[in-house]
């Protein structure tokens, strides 16, 4: 057996208010005055107070980018190209600023800036050869665990796949839950559910092991508190929220995501669904694979008051299918994790097809 | 409020037969053929099967260290000069294989082999400047969080105290269960007690955040399944231990222990005990301030049938009542995070001397 050497993130910090930390802990990484750092921001914080916040020194600059779609490779080729056009030499580093799509963006290009050809080229495992350009995550939203992941997941011409490697990592994580006030309800409430379907992916999964579990049943634990059982001030529910998005984020990292990603994948790539949500609607419809998850999930949803998206599929054609059940298909070590080495004899064309009509 | 930026181990592997992987780990980091690696192994390890396993290729050197007393700084600065009397060039890298002395001893000999003057000028925060040669932690025995602390604690002429710094941490560490077959039962029981109470200390202190506490709980449940109601496989044990110890560690990392802790390091600077039987020692007595720690923790004694050495303080002078006295208040932050900003109305000289006579 060959056991994974996981790249942990080396630098976290952790606080209510430790953003304003951020201008000290990259001063001592700026090359010189002439390598600007690049924030790359959720557009939701234009002229915002945050905007006003985020430390700019020398030729610094802000690139807002919305995350009203997922994250795709000819996304992150421009995003580099308007760097390496606007400045004559590297950059000292990226710095992402919201949720998954931008977390995912700038660990993408910070690959990008360092390595030749087009963010394609790297989808897939370990593919990069270059380190990245030094990098931070600073999240305000909790539930994907991009903060910690050794992938960034991109929609490209052919797939949807992540550039999975030991230079995708941030170099530096700010975890500050105050930047997670204010977020809509249904975009809490679906972005924390990738974190719970993370768990139960992770626990529920062959490719377990007690490194994982460790991780996977305390972000469990912290997601019920929230979602669930617990009556939590504010602040004390983003605090733990943002725990369950990293300990989540570390249990998959060291196991695997199951059915839901799986099919989640398809949806993203035909119709461009988010990620939180697309995970919802597919989870919604998998008591078969996670009874026990799917009941609780329900019950969160209830509590919550929160509509999941129904009948996507219902208009869909017999190509467009297709195109989804190859895409997930494709997802081979996600089948193996949820259903063991003889997935393909459960996971036909036609089940997949069947479970996706419902959606 | 100024949150620290903890430096995380950036690499771990985890599984049962991973030591295994070693050699291949390592081969990446040689610098060359003449800069051996130096594995500071535990001498338990003598002519048993790990020591065949060991990864020795050109001129590596296996130096086996006796983890019988605490390590001390002449330790780190004779292992030190050892090193470098015996090549004439920097070595690639140093692999600590044992338990938190040996943890510890790799730690200090990777900063010494960097940095001028005796381990002693180091004993403190923040007082390292060059960055540590590359270095490995193996435990094989689990409890202590040596693996993943950012500090090594050091028993030096004045002083018990730790060389805490950003370059004290192990650059990987090796997570293999299978490692801490065999070990006896009472040092098995001390050392995962030393985790057990980094938990309490941790999540009853003043420092407590939702970090820390997400961490501390996930190992607080780990060793409550090993030690007080699970009855686990023993590969499950062992896997569980290790992961509790992990938690544990980091849970401390971003809080901090407490009175046993501070107590502990008194006895140890006096009477040499060593840390895991000392903690336990200090905290059999604790019931003012861990009622329901300790509860659980002499539940957890008679589940196993382990003697706490008792009246070890019976016939000390004043003047080594004092000297313990005066080690154990040095360690202020200690006493702030178990008691609060106004700890020295409540622990003074008189107390302390009343609480040791017990021991």
């Amino acid at each position: 057996m060959n056991f994974r050497n996981f790249p942990m993130v080396p630098r976290v910090i952790f606080g209510r208010g430790s953003f304003d930390q951020l201008e000290e802990i990259i001063t001592s990484k700026r090359v010189d005055t002439s390598a600007p750092f690049i924030f790359l921001v959720d557009d939701i914080f234009e002229n915002t107070d945050l905007e006003k916040r985020i430390p700019l020194n020398y030729n610094d600059k802000i690139i807002f980018v919305s995350a009203g779609t997922e994250p795709k490779t000819s996304q992150v080729d421009t995003l580099r190209d308007q760097i390496t056009n606007e400045f004559d030499r590297l950059p000292s580093g990226v710095i992402g600023i919201g949720g998954g799509t931008l977390m995912d963006l700038a660990k993408a290009v910070a690959i990008m800036l360092t390595n030749p050809g087009s963010a394609v080229d790297y989808q897939g495992w370990d593919l990069v050869k270059v380190p990245a350009l030094y990098h931070v995550g600073v999240p305000t939203i909790s539930g994907t665990g991009a903060e910690v992941s050794r992938t960034t997941v991109l929609t490209g011409p052919e797939k949807k796949l992540g550039i999975n490697s030991d230079y995708t990592p941030f170099d530096q994580v700010v975890l500050d839950p105050d930047l997670c006030a204010g977020v809509p309800l249904n975009q809490w409430f679906y972005t924390g559910m990738d974190c719970y379907i993370h768990c139960i992916e992770s626990l529920t999964g062959t490719y377990l092991n007690a490194f994982s579990q460790s991780y996977g049943e305390k972000s469990l634990e912290l997601c019920n508190e929230v979602f669930l059982n617990g009556v939590l001030p504010e602040e004390t529910s983003r605090d733990k929220l943002m725990m369950a998005s990293w300990h989540g984020g570390m249990s998959i990292a060291y196991s695997q995501v199951g059915v839901a990603h799986a099919m989640s994948y398809g949806l993203s790539y035909l119709l461009g669904t988010r990620h939180g949500v697309g995970n919802c609607i597919v989870f919604n419809h998998l008591e078969e694979f996670y009874p026990e998850g799917v009941k609780q999930f329900k019950k969160m949803v209830d509590r919550h008051g929160v509509e999941i998206p129904q009948g996507l599929c219902a208009d869909l054609t017999d190509t467009e299918f297709d195109t989804m059940i190859r895409v997930s298909l494709g997802m081979a070590p996600l089948w193996e994790n949820a259903i063991g080495k003889n997935w393909k004899q459960v996971i036909t064309p036609k089940k997949l097809r069947e479970m996706y009509e419902k959606m």
